[in-house]
């Protein structure tokens, strides 16, 4: 399969694309590194850049940012990064990126754990990955042609838990979240939202 | 108690108004009509109107905005408005007016059914509903001074389908609904998501 790869940088980007790629095309985009670079934000920027690519036969998009912040505190610009880009921007390239998927092809986004188990400061971050997942449900439903369209919801990373010197033991090994990925890819589900947490939690 | 209620001129918002009037003091609020006014899109309005109604026991949102349309055709402009409307709107009513909240008062927002039962059609509307519901299991987090907060989630209304000439047998009817909002005014639950749908669905 050709698969695009948005988002190929982060932690999650690198463990999905390493995977993949034994025994896939995979085509990595970052947001400002690499030889593809994409704005996700920016609905001609997501064009130009499948206009570069061409076809595929699956997209995963890892990228979003979102930010904590209690409720009293958040200023509105932090609820319109989580808007802008976790949610509308991964929208964004499955409106763009259906018209460029093969027939059979699968679309795969990054929602979250936080809608799922609130913890206090990431009322934004629980927006946005209801979101993703709510709309996953109705795209499934649109998709014509076998074209599937499904989440995976990780929990915190193990490897990203470490990289802010926190407790880690409870974080789900960036490796183990990328098998949900290619489940995602590989197999023939379509609405469904993968819990990538750790199996016995 | 003295109750405000957000959007006190639709179908709900008066099934509402009718049944909290016999025991509490109830200060309607439309969007255009009526004596005060408010536009949730716009936080300085909200200020205003609170400075004008001072402090209150509960808050009721059931305001605002959402079109239909697929994924293929809805612009982006279908998009901002449930954003900008439905999901941040009623956020806004949040963070303007837990600072009015009495101790032991409520917050319930309005959400619905599109994110549990999704439809084709809907996909805009599904992340505005799930925002609201995610929003307020991480807001009943952070509420102190034993303030709470919940949201009605009701399926189709069966006037509103009157309304639209639809088949309104599967509706469930306007003062049912009510009765959830009454519960979550009256009642002691926080971070809770009632869902309004008729009892043999």
């Amino acid at each position: 399969m050709k698969i695009l790869a948005i988002g190929a940088n982060g932690i999650i980007g690198r463990a999905v694309t390493n995977v993949l790629s034994n025994q896939h095309e995979v085509v990595a985009v970052g947001h400002s590194q690499g030889e593809l670079t994409v704005d996700i934000e920016d609905i001609t920027s997501i064009q130009a850049l499948f206009e570069k690519v061409g076809q595929v036969d699956a997209i995963i998009s890892m990228a979003g940012n979102g930010g904590m912040g209690s409720i009293a505190e958040m200023p509105s610009s932090g609820y319109a990064t989580v808007l802008n880009n976790k949610l509308m921007g991964q929208v964004n390239i499955v409106r763009v990126g259906m018209e460029y998927l093969n027939e059979g092809g699968s679309i795969t986004l990054t929602s979250g754990q936080a809608s799922n188990y609130p913890i206090q400061g990431t009322a934004a971050i629980a927006i946005g990955v209801a979101g993703i997942n709510a709309f996953v449900g109705v795209a499934a439903l649109e998709f014509e042609q076998g074209k599937r369209i499904n989440a995976v919801s990780p929990s915190f990373v193990k490897e990203t838990l470490e990289q802010w010197g926190a407790d880690s033991s409870a974080g789900i090994p960036a490796d183990d979240v990328a098998g949900f990925y290619q489940q995602s890819v590989e197999g023939t589900e379509t609405g469904k939202v993968y819990n990538a947490v750790l199996a016995n939690n």
